[in-house]
């Protein structure tokens, strides 16, 4: 909707800053690539990233999932007019296939959990919880590698 | 025993040097700490590891669990006189309590595996694989955040 648009681009300038504030997260040079309401998307370079065997390496594909997961929770309390920490909490990682080009995480919320009813509880009860799923893409479409994980949010004064 | 040393300590730089050839790993300056034949140990200074909260960032744990995992069967392979490509194909992070200090990992074989029969595996049949259990540590001796992870080997020529 045309009168979100303006809030959606505010937030997500707020996301990228503070990606960039954390140390770690700007050394992997990561860019806040869209966010159409359900699924965040970040990008990183290859370059940055390559291991001994000349594709992105696993910890940055890691990172970046968490990173998305992270993001996608932060935005849905923003939204929600709350101020809280996130904490990953749990993850199970998948790495399907190397990867030899830049990386495209995206993080959606898991098909069994609510980002509405996270925000509700941090609201209500000081606390909430969800699962979110994550993926980096290879070129083609497929799978590099997938992510499931828990994220915790704490309402901060 | 002291035949082993020299060759545990030229084994223990090759893979210095091979973390520090990688873009994102060497951006995460961590040093090998030690292996005493069981357990591999690597530090990194949390000043460039802190998160928005002020405490060590989820993905540079798992980063540091992955890699101590990775370096503790390239030194299984390398010690049976074997060159292989060393993968993390699927791994659980359990983020257990915020960790305010510097980064302490180590890894070790799981309960149930063993590096010697991963080992012969990629000598007799080109590939093998091997569980492993990772940790970054607390202070106070406790669980920061522990890692259950595969690792698939594959020989090269």
């Amino acid at each position: 909707m045309q009168t979100t648009a303006p809030m959606e681009s505010e937030l997500l300038h707020r996301l990228q800053s503070l990606y960039d504030a954390m140390p770690p997260v700007a050394a992997l040079q990561l860019v806040v690539a869209g966010f159409d309401g359900h699924c965040l998307r970040l990008h990183a370079p290859l370059a940055l990233h390559v291991n001994d065997k000349g594709c992105a390496f696993g910890g940055s594909l890691a990172s970046l999932m968490t990173l998305a997961g992270w993001g996608l929770v932060s935005l849905a309390l923003w939204r929600a007019g709350l101020a809280a920490d996130v904490f990953v909490a749990q993850s199970e990682v998948h790495y399907r296939a190397p990867l030899h080009d830049d990386l495209h995480a995206s993080a959606q919320v898991a098909a069994d959990a609510s980002l509405q009813a996270c925000a509700a509880a941090v609201r209500d009860q000081g606390r909430g919880r969800v699962a979110i799923a994550a993926r980096v893409a290879l070129p083609d479409g497929g799978d590099a590698c997938t992510m499931q994980a828990r994220y915790v949010a704490i309402r901060t004064r």
